[in-house]
């Protein structure tokens, strides 16, 4: 089979592997589609600390169970499923209060084990949902981006009447804003970004308003509005304490940034608005939520997608990803 | 009446006032004890920026209802109270959402208008608390400080199974304790603190282990045991940073500071463990809960007290509470 390895940081190759045989639990799923994540790119070129090389990469996946392992039930076989890459060992703390992103043993498929831009790929059973046929093969891949929303907005409970800033208008700002949009009907969801192609698209998947903060500030545009409830999708250090000074009193913060750059914060921006703050990684058994809230038409992931690229261009597609965010937003991989 | 007065910061006097009438809705209250808070010694030394001259200081008082303004009950007369100090619009954002502490127009009492070291106060009908007889007089005031360990419990939402770490074993600190222990049943409650004498007295309110971190670091003493709910109630600007660091994946920060030095903090500290930061000030309709734990015997507030003062001697009282937190805990004042 062909697989997309990175052999070590820098060194992409598609290789030729054997089809490997599903262990006990396992299922192995023929993948038709899988969609690149600037996480999958950060792998590639040696920027994320946890990847172990040589790597099949690809967490954002979509195919068949085609083989089973001992123990699992072969009902499944021909079941349409896409898969959580969230890998846990189900009773240390943060499982066992149902955080397996967080996991002290917390293995990432796609990260820590090979992942699904590959002609096939092993998974734990309980990671392969099944999807109805409602969803299209050919958007299923999105599943996992929306999940990132729906942990964030999980934690975030986001309310009709909040007045939500999404900083931040690429894949993870654009989830968000149809998140907070369609499943939580939040009715007024501004967004910042740098550029006017990434607003436009922000509008289009449902932004009130769209900002761009190049040469004006925020503050000055938002004009005295307080927003309520801030994610920052953009994930730079400086964000943390602009949306401190931004949110209303009582208002929630989202972080999904994981820069290792230090960030300054006084303590009384945060207190003096009594604000909360909360951070996500990945996500916590959302695969339901999203499957349904995707096949109740409450979020439309084609409204990400731009590009659809055979594997054998997987270089070309990274590229396009990572270097052009005017013309591209999720890209699909064909396998 | 006698009033303490902080004509202006750094002049503290016993002023003779006449005794006020209530307004439409308030009551007065014949304040017979109070208790000393740092932010009073805050409002003396001219730090609270909050904070108008001349004012009577004072926001954690207990007395007796003796007149009452248009509109109010009659029968409210001789009902022995503890005031609540947060005045709110009641329909801002924050009020519309359970949160008056955060008002954007919020009134404290003892801090924006005139408080409880008196021997009358005027307070809102509604603020004003009333006890039962269970709850003695001498140590009714401490309501108050137990609303702070109340609101920010509310946001931490502490489990038995939690280890809790609290920071600073002061007023603020013990009381989070003796929260933790009697209200949440939190089996694992650490304190952290640099005088002996303050770890001797979280060990009286409850605290299953005292550490002294002056010159051995916490993470050290802690030897890989990861607090999954930490409470600031030391509020040094060091102590966010530190907290992420020992924190257990999915654990929760709790931050009670108001510092305005900068403190500096990675993102990637707070959302590879999934952190939750929430900040607290004052409190949110607490004072029912309060004084329902304290009925029951599940907080003991005397173990707090460490002396009873005369208000004609409110400069030492202060002066002690100030400067010999090796003695001293919370001061009563007899009115």
């Amino acid at each position: 089979m062909k697989s997309v390895v990175i052999e070590q940081p820098g060194q992409l190759n598609i290789a030729q592997r054997n089809v490997p045989q599903p262990d006990p639990g396992e299922v192995r799923v023929k993948v038709k589609y899988a969609s690149i994540c600037g996480s999958d790119v950060h792998i590639w070129h040696g920027h994320n600390p946890f990847a172990r090389y040589p790597r099949v990469i690809g967490h954002e996946f979509f195919g068949i169970i085609d083989a089973v392992g001992a123990g699992v039930d072969p009902a499944r076989l021909d079941t349409r499923v896409v898969v959580d890459p969230v890998v846990s060992c189900g009773h240390c703390y943060p499982c066992s209060i149902g955080r397996p992103n967080v996991c002290s043993e917390l293995q990432v498929i796609g990260v820590h084990r090979d992942g699904g831009f590959s002609e096939f790929a092993l998974v734990p059973d309980a990671n392969a949902w099944a999807l109805p046929d409602s969803i299209e093969d050919r958007v299923a891949s999105l599943v996992e981006p929306f999940t990132i929303a729906a942990n964030i907005c999980a934690f975030l409970q986001p309310q009709p009447q909040d007045i939500a800033l999404v900083f931040g208008a690429g894949p993870m700002g654009l989830t968000a804003i149809q998140v907070l949009k369609g499943v939580y009907g939040v009715e007024r969801v501004i967004v910042a970004d740098r550029i006017d192609e990434r607003l436009q698209m922000a509008r289009d998947n449902g932004a009130d308003l769209a900002l761009n903060n190049t040469e004006t500030p925020l503050a000055t545009q938002l004009n005295g509005v307080q927003p309520t409830l801030i994610i920052d999708a953009a994930c730079h250090p400086d964000i943390f304490a602009e949306a401190a000074a931004l949110a209303s009193p009582a208002g929630r913060i989202g972080l999904l940034g994981f820069s290792g750059a230090p960030c300054t914060i006084t303590q009384q921006s945060l207190t003096s608005k009594e604000l909360s703050v909360f951070t996500s990684r990945l996500n916590s058994h959302r695969f339901p939520h999203v499957i349904r809230w995707m096949a109740e038409g409450k979020i439309a992931p084609h409204k990400l997608i731009t590009h659809y690229i055979p594997l054998n261009e997987i270089e070309r597609a990274m590229t396009l990803f990572e270097k052009d965010p005017r013309a591209c937003c999720k890209v699909i991989l064909e396998i």
